[in-house]
């Protein structure tokens, strides 16, 4: 039984996971919440709340064994088997992401990039494949999350082909907001909006 | 002067400005926030409030001019001279960014990307160009905003050379935590824990 997180601690994880990396690069053999929130900054209460839902308890005074907890949190990001993913759009951002190796640290795998063009290319274990094969390889490999890396105006239609193929998570990088069934979850991955945010940080 | 927003409402007003320009294609020439917040289903107090931030209020019983009030989101979006933004790393999602046209929508102009190989590069108005320039280039350009896309074990010296320049606001894509000074802002973008977030609301 898999336990739901918030996005905010899914953030934290991370991050306690390099920290505690620092305190075994320093011969810690074991690790508490206490230290690791001081190190941070981080509130004790919401870093032993957080560590005991992917770790449990650790033990009273001693803390928890160090190098057990880093493999439980990085167990708990990518645990199991890798979900399958697939990427609509083979541009400069889909073969970016196509080529990025750290999602398999969050248990996904992208192997491929479909796109409206008919090329066909393998890079190592990567390929790029013309949408006439979208169906088929989603059947075959048990695609569970669908990327959508094309422009705006053709985001819906990536959209629906991932729907119409049983996909329930989209990750959309299109600036367009997507109609999608109830049991679809869509992220939508605003980067426009990123640099807004920076740009209003800058003083004027 | 410049009014600081949160990033939800800096999220809501593309938002608002594609539900206007709807309203505009279906003829309107006046829009309320009511309206606006019907069709949306948002909160009409939040609406109005965000709406009077960026366009001062409406016009009482009538509402707001459309074509005005969506000049002015667009306006705020990407208000005055482009802020000019460089990149450190020219690797895949590096170009990507360098080559990704939207976000001149929101005011930041991005026309070339730095990197350690010494390769010199242009495409149309933008340029991928030697460490070697970045001091100057820098300098000859008021650059306000860095981007950095470089593996994460040289983000930090990445950092420190933005941050030597005098580059207030960061954009970081490697995964690692950035040591700065405390006016110099910075936005981490997250991308696996994007997909760490749907692998989560995906049923099991």
């Amino acid at each position: 039984m898999r336990v739901q997180i918030s996005r905010p601690m899914l953030e934290r994880l991370p991050i306690y996971a390099s920290c505690i990396e620092g305190m075994i690069e320093r011969d810690a053999a074991y690790v508490s919440s206490a230290k690791i929130a001081r190190e941070l900054g981080f509130g004790e209460v919401q870093v032993r709340k957080e560590l005991a839902t992917v770790s449990g308890t650790g033990k009273p005074r001693v803390g928890y064994d160090a190098k057990k907890l880093l493999s439980d949190i990085k167990g708990f990001l990518g645990e199991g088997e890798p979900d399958e993913a697939i990427i609509i759009g083979a541009g400069r951002l889909g073969c970016a992401l196509l080529g990025y190796g750290n999602f398999e640290d969050v248990g996904v795998r992208i192997r491929v990039a479909f796109d409206i063009s008919n090329i066909e290319l393998a890079v190592d274990d990567k390929r790029i494949c013309p949408m006439s094969r979208f169906d088929s390889y989603c059947k075959e490999n048990n695609v569970k999350i669908g990327i959508i890396t094309v422009p705006a105006a053709a985001a819906q239609e990536a959209c629906d082909l991932l729907v119409n193929a049983g996909i329930k998570a989209i990750w959309n990088f299109a600036p367009a907001t997507l109609r999608v069934p109830s049991d679809v979850s869509v992220v939508n991955e605003k980067l426009a909006i990123s640099l807004s945010q920076l740009r209003q940080q800058i003083n004027r």
